[in-house]
């Protein structure tokens, strides 16, 4: 994978400051796989299950953990943590997208707007009464942001990404396209036999590093805030509803949903398409496996599960079919139990 | 929240047709929580598990039930539903958005396309040929309307909904960002170890006050209409396939997905993420709670589940082999029985 | 259903290479079903438990197998596979919609993108630097095509499509309104604890003919590319993680989620809301039923299953309580065999 900032390997490793055992001068121009990187490229081995491909790898470097060193002859970086150290390698020859001050005469901004002059506008984006945008932040192409937003100093909104009202975004929050923050949540009232819309009057504020998936929705709250605080990390297509409350470095992953008003703690994961009930708490520390369902508070961190692996469907529907009087079962084992006794 | 529009305590329960108790001239602007309204705001108590809020409440007025208000000494308005109630005031004192009539100059209208002079076009949306937008509607930032669809009167199409053909939506529909209607259902053949698309000749058709929440998908039917009937409400990210037919009043909560021809009753309540099969009724009055599966009819009214609960892994890990093995426990408890015998 | 290309029975027959039976001069201007369709409208009957409606149906022609044919005075036109035959039939009278070639003036189009004459380029649309457009593609309102992308010949993007970056598409690709192919995969690290993010630097490849539906996320890879092969179909809302392999004719209902790395086979077929676990395998010819998680890997061809169908909510509950103790009820039984013998 090229890039456009080559360094060699003894600058790299000063400035991930990790000590490097080999060649300090080869020239890397990028990273790959221990399969596919090439003699400019630097590549990573995060896991000892993987150390047949370092012999074989002709990557111009590989970061590794010392233990995996032992016996290889090319250059290496050594890193606690290589997954880490590669992410931020990574980022030295990728660097984040940086503003392109300005704006697009594409873009339709609202005289009432506040635009940065080190704020870049892309065309099509839409930027409406009240909102603000600050310095070094990036409004793609197609993005709409709508009334009384604020988006913080370097945020990305990568293209066709949603403020819909009352959006305050912190500083370097990305947001991938698709994404809609701030619709209505949706609460609702039973009124003779039809339903009445409750007004949400919230809005969202989201925290400082902070990335929301493509297509993800987060809703605004109905009075109060709907909440994420700094760094948390949605992955695509998650639905958080009103009024939800998530701590700092929790991450979920694709198509998780939240109902209204769940408070998420610090530091958590949540696994694919797993869902969480509403008005209820989960503390810091918790993981929550793929296609879990949540429905009571979690008051211990911990890991928690209830789904449920695949089987030939024909042994699974015999199951599953025993599943539905497992309950009639159990008081027959019981029964036979007594009558052991 | 401040609102635009300030109304005193007598004029409020008179518009709400209901019975004020203490000061009738409290100026209030607006709504807010228990804990969080200020002396010009109005709160509510829906629920006597809040009572004890409602002391230290700084509120100017207060919702609630009669039976709730013994022994509170500050101004209330009395109601059998103080939730219902509450949503009418909020509305009075901020009204649903109203349409300023005009077609933006960055909008793109089909010359074809009859727009009424009393809708409101906004910017970089775009109309096309044979569509219509009746009196009221507006039609939002970056929305996409295609080939022969309507737009009933006092429609809200928020900002960036996609009407892809052959949409028609009744009055007072509201859709959210990112909504996609009448793009093609899903319909293939296999022929000759290939797919072949099965075109997709309908359209989708929206009762009169459905809300579509952000990012949800209605997909066009195969021949006839994929059709919701009126007041039918729609939560985020949730997928109604072609020909469904969605009866009135019916709401749906995120992430719930609905598969081709399902039939579904009216004033049912689909809880999140739960999933209807496709081909089959469901009757009126049904409750399907969060994360279930339905794959038959029903035909009785009343609450259906199948999702269940987290626990701890490693003991849900025990029990999920143990499900595995069901079928062979049960048959193993029925030959001990026999023994027994 | 109106089309704009009559034919007479003798006529579509030989398109369709089938025999007729009956009146070879009956004009055909569409499809229906065998309920609605008119004298100038085609059917189809491709289940006999739907022959009742056979003798019923006003339709100028059926299409059915020969065995169904039997008693029928009507004309009708033969096929081993009608509803196969009854989507190639549509589709002559309902042909896919043909580029009009040009760029729309309220189209943004980077100086250095190169669109074919031939394509065709609708308002709104927005296309980044080194992009290019293939002949006969259609790029419809709204879309966003970032840098480093390619739209083979004869594809649509219907709407308001977002192609990030490093996406190929292939020939005769569709994809609906809402999609967004190539956004970050969701690469995390964990340092000194905070999130870091691990640069996306593959991209995305679509192989020829396939289907991606409304509000679809497919991220780029990590270091390679996310790969469909030719013929893939998937239907709205389902999330692709970056690194994911689907083999070529593999189907997917709505809501499905794959995580990062996993590998589908061909002629796989994924059911609606089911989720795959990452970097594990699936062989060909695999189906997974509604609802379902894949955690493991699957080496045999064949039906897979997890998902469980709602009951009452009461007897549920009981079952469900149970199920939280069924490793200790199955050890119960286990010791009451041990006692019998």
């Amino acid at each position: 994978m090229d890039a456009s900032h080559p360094l060699t390997t003894a600058e790299l490793a000063q400035r991930l400051g990790l000590e490097l055992r080999g060649d300090p001068a080869v020239r890397l121009r990028g990273v790959g796989s221990l399969e596919g990187a090439g003699p400019d490229e630097l590549a990573f081995l995060s896991s000892p299950q993987y150390r047949a491909r370092l012999a074989a790898t002709r990557a111009g470097a590989v970061l590794l953990r010392e233990e995996d060193a032992a016996g290889h002859v090319g250059t290496v970086i050594l890193a606690r943590d290589p997954y880490a150290a590669y992410a931020r390698a990574a980022a030295l020859f990728h660097p984040r997208a940086v503003a392109r001050p300005g704006i697009h005469p594409a873009a339709v901004v609202h005289p009432e707007a506040e635009i940065d002059p080190a704020a870049e506008i892309g065309p099509l984006a839409c930027i409406g009464a009240r909102s603000r945008v600050a310095a070094g932040a990036i409004v793609g192409a197609g993005c709409v942001i709508g009334e009384d937003c604020e988006v913080g100093r370097d945020c990305e909104l990568v293209a066709r990404v949603t403020l819909v009202t009352r959006v305050r975004l912190g500083a370097r929050v990305r947001i991938h396209p698709g994404a809609v923050l701030g619709a209505d949540g949706f609460g609702l009232a039973m009124d003779g036999g039809r339903w009445l819309n409750v007004p949400q009057l919230g809005g969202v504020r989201i925290g400082d590093d902070c990335e929301i998936g493509a297509n993800t929705t987060i809703d605004r709250g109905a009075i109060d805030d709907t909440v994420l605080e700094e760094d948390v990390r949605l992955d695509n297509l998650i639905q958080i509803a009103h009024n939800v409350h998530v701590g700092a470095h929790t991450a979920m992953a694709g198509c998780v949903g939240v109902a209204g008003s769940a408070r998420i703690g610090r530091y958590c994961m949540i696994a694919g398409a797993a869902g969480v009930a509403g008005h209820l708490e989960i503390c810091d520390h918790v993981t929550v496996t793929a296609m879990s369902m949540v429905s009571q508070s979690i008051r211990e961190p911990g890991e928690y599960s209830s789904g449920i692996s695949v089987m030939r469907s024909r042994d699974w529907r015999r199951n599953a079919a025993r599943l539905r009087q497992l309950d009639g079962f159990a008081r027959r084992v019981i029964a036979l139990e007594r009558e052991q006794e």
